[in-house]
């Protein structure tokens, strides 16, 4: 997979896949990162990309030329199968979202910033509004970065033990069960003895009605969904 | 404010709060963050900091130990107001949670990382536990990041000017209308002609419908919350 983010503060998410499981991910070939300093793309000496508002009011809009010569510049080299906006008003991302987005080959996000993107981009060149929740963040790049994450762990060989991805919250609408690790007591803190037990049926067992119950009390909407 | 920020891979945030309205809410003093690397509270020589699942299964589990001493170091100097886990599981964030947390003085946020923290962290030391969305990602710091974000553009002062968060979504329930900039016509594409009207009770109007609009399209929850 390929993943070209185009922002006006790439700098910002250097550190962030530099590290972790997605430097891993790219060192083993399984997904490469690119990001895009959108300011290379403007018309204006002082690689202006924004600009005030027509009709007025607090905040600048990222103006459509730029945006459109940088898309249409990544477009001539690949084709992309999503280009992704990160707005606050985009549909919500979920885990199904991100397992649907793992499965593709050419992934173009457009982090928005300021108070966002002149509209005509969106009309003209978008194919998928993205929010990562309900709350506005000083730009689309975090957003950005969180999507990368959830959608780059779940390609196969990024994560060091496969089954580790399935058996996460949400795979199916259930929320994980608690873990414990030792010591087996803490400052006269047990565990729950069933997990000391060896009995690899029983502790399933305990885990699923862990997840059941936790899922119910936390999360009523998504236990509705699983179905149980 | 004083957010600390506790991981096993401090570095991947770093660059984060080294930029953009992060960087400036930091210079201006209006913020500090301070990232906490859990190794140094290891108790053993390899700077171990998580063990196999009691019960077994896939993922390793972060341990009490490092955590309740890093905890209670930071605690040993100042009194925290909330002591937040990053954990899928959590309540999820939103735009109210993060006007809530923008008033508190000092937060703590731990991140979680493998298979998440050993249940006793939880029950002993986390006041609040939060999600940012219903996905996974690899670790909690892309989601302590954006929950950072999103508290610390809302401290007065730290957006240049302060209209200006006021006039986001979510804030009264509604999405935010569509915005455009120059040039008024782009590749045969124009705007509105009300924003070029000069008319500001007109504008407001329009934008305000356009709110709406956008919001019982996209996100009819939302415009129920709005009570509109």
């Amino acid at each position: 997979m390929r993943i070209d983010i185009i922002s006006v503060v790439p700098k910002l998410m250097e550190s962030f896949f530099a590290h972790s499981i997605l430097k891993r991910g790219q060192e083993a070939g399984h997904v490469e990162v690119v990001l895009h300093d959108l300011r290379d793309y403007s018309l204006s000496k002082q690689r202006q990309v924004d600009d005030y508002a027509f009709g007025g009011g607090a905040g600048m809009v990222m103006s459509v030329e730029p945006i459109a010569r940088c898309i249409r510049h990544l477009q001539s080299e690949r084709h992309y199968d999503e280009i992704i906006y990160m707005t606050p008003d985009g549909e919500t991302f979920n885990q199904q979202t991100a397992n649907q987005l793992s499965l593709q080959g050419n992934l173009l996000f457009l982090c928005g910033h300021y108070k966002g993107v002149d509209q005509r981009v969106r009309d003209m060149f978008i194919t998928k509004e993205i929010s990562i929740g309900d709350y506005v963040l000083s730009g689309g790049e975090l957003a950005a970065a969180v999507c990368a994450d959830a959608i780059i762990r779940l390609i196969p060989g990024v994560l060091n033990d496969e089954t580790s991805a399935l058996t996460d919250s949400f795979q199916d609408n259930l929320l994980a069960p608690p873990v414990y690790t030792r010591p087996a007591e803490f400052e006269g803190v047990g565990i729950p003895p069933v997990l000391l037990s060896g009995h690899e049926a029983k502790i399933n067992e305990w885990r699923f009605e862990q997840s059941i119950e936790r899922t119910k009390t936390r999360r009523p909407d998504l236990y509705q969904k699983s179905g149980l």
